[in-house]
């Protein structure tokens, strides 16, 4: 059982090292942790966001446990040195293409979000982002046309059985959910967007019981606003997908807590907090872990089978929350450490 | 003082109709009015959603008072066929490269969105989204790859002029209001972005007392739902602005009072409500025609220098609000004519 742990930038590190704290108290048995550096962090050691030895680690593990990258002291490199630039040789190098991000209100969090209560409490959703094409892989680039002008240009495409291997990672988490699947593009400007809408009705004959409906990416993106609790999974575009999950992300108000993964086909995943490395707090010990506490156990379920250890872990959490263990992202004033032991102490 | 009025689809015609009779009552010297076929109507007529004679009845005016087109019995035509194409191709010949989307949560009317009303009522922010670039109006196409693969693709770019024109519109607005613009981009991940960037900063240099700031397109659809009150004017791209400007209208709340102007350069303009074509209530005589009453407020200050007449409607209509005159849209009971009536008695 050898997992990655790349920490990252800012409270990376912080946040990190309370996950790997709730691993380490389960007795996996076999359990290896490998640190790597990515980020701002490998830039400032190795002259690169994403370094080779890395890399190699990353292959040799089964998943990811992330941090956060993102460091703005670093915004005057060439974007291929970019802290951010990890994750995005990340998702490509090791094909993670299918981005999980539920999102739902906690009970008793109904407070926290901008949201009204009754508007929000009925968030319970999944949205399911493809990761590895759309215009964030296409051919780009910056020329001077004839004229003298410059321009910049970025290719945007989908590729049928791009699409096809995100369809099915749509259907099948609908299958287990409340079936109803609602496929974003638009469909009336991009032909990228018609192929995908193309492909997700071909795949839905193969998943009779869960119902495909469409959207337009404007559309979307009031109907989260306006009424989040009508979607069960949206399945969607890299750069919708970008859009829209942090919208619905923001909806539920405490981002302290969510969790992603970004799957590859079969068991390789890598596991990651939404929230950023927050410069601001970073290094004061009052980062929320929880969020990435919730992604290890995400890890255990998705990469290691392990469905018991998940649902012990996520319970502790849920149990420092009903007891009132609080970062001050949810109104509290529980530090780091302090979370991380109100969480061991209830695993 | 020549003007197209282009009413559409669905319930286009009947809310364009309350516009007109609103513009009538002004006794405006030389006001003439020109009927064109524009959306599904058009394409029913003509075999085309945007008929040339219509493109002419365009050119000869000064300004298009615009209803609104969408007509899903329509979705099975190929994509130059579909009625939104008359709205792609009036603003492409046209030249109405800069859309201006005011959002703000009327007084009384707190209570029509999802947001809390603490966060809702500091609403008052201005999109200017380019229209005439951008992944919209590149090359696009479907092919087959050499390996048989069907693939669609669309380019996106901005060349130089394109974004300090757009950049112009939106110092310009920001200096009439707040003084504050934020450039919303995807520069970490797309070169267009970054030639955008670059503009904005460029442009900016002639507007010393304009606070330019730039945010990511994530971040932006999260920030709008946690504080939307923290913007002035945003200023966007074509895709990004369809998505954001839409949701920031959902945190309004009440569509059926939000209007819009495409202009181009100098003083023409197209005017619509943002609200679409509404099929479900179609012919019913219960749209909510507001929107479109205070498009045709916008075009009289804008492409007419008539202000104190675009005044006049909107104090017109912010009276008949005040005296309870709701359409069915804002909670109230209120019908098609009735609120024409209402707001005519009003002006
Ligand atoms: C950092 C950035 C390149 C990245 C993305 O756009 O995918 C981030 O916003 C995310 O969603 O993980
Ligand atoms: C109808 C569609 C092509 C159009 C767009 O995407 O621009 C619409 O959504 C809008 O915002 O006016």
């Amino acid at each position: 059982m050898r997992i990655a742990v790349f920490a990252g930038d800012g409270i990376g590190p912080e946040v990190t090292a309370q996950a790997v704290r709730v691993l380490e108290a389960l007795d996996l048995p076999g359990l290896e942790l490998v640190e790597g550096d990515v980020g701002g962090a490998a830039y400032r050691k190795h002259g690169h966001p994403l370094p080779q030895a890395t890399l190699e680690i990353a292959r040799s593990c089964e998943a990811i446990l992330f941090g956060a990258v993102g460091d703005f002291t670093l915004d005057h490199l060439e974007r291929a040195l970019r802290p951010e630039q990890a994750v995005l040789g990340l998702r490509k190098e090791l094909g993670l293409f299918a981005n999980l991000r539920p999102a739902r209100v906690f009970k008793g969090l109904e407070g926290l979000t901008s949201l009204r209560p009754e508007v929000a409490q009925k968030i319970d959703l999944l949205i399911v982002r493809e990761l590895n094409g759309d215009v964030y892989f296409g051919e780009k680039g910056m020329r001077t046309l004839d004229d003298g002008r410059r321009q910049g240009w970025d290719m945007m495409s989908y590729a049928e059985d791009e699409v096809r291997r995100i369809a099915h990672s749509g259907f099948r988490a609908a299958m287990t959910r409340g079936k109803k699947l609602c496929s974003v593009d638009k469909a009336n400007v991009l032909e990228t967007s018609q192929l995908w809408r193309d492909v997700m009705i071909e795949v839905s004959a193969e998943y009779p019981e869960v119902e495909l409906t469409h959207m337009y990416v404007d559309n979307a993106a009031m109907q989260l606003v306006k009424n989040p609790g009508q979607f069960d999974v949206v399945v969607t575009g890299n750069l919708f997908g970008d859009i829209l999950s942090d919208q619905a992300s923001m909806c539920v108000g405490s981002i302290g807590l969510l969790a992603s993964a970004s799957l590859a086909e079969g068991t390789y995943g890598l596991y990651e907090p939404i929230h950023g490395s927050a410069p601001d707090i970073a290094g004061k010990g009052l980062a929320n872990p929880m969020a990435t506490i919730l992604s290890a156990a995400m890890m255990l379920r998705h990469s290691f089978g392990l469905e018991a250890e998940a649902v012990r872990i996520e319970d502790a959490v849920a149990a420092a929350l009903a007891d009132g263990i609080k970062g001050g992202d949810l109104g509290g004033e529980a530090g780091t450490q302090e979370i991380g032991d109100a969480v061991l102490a209830r695993l």
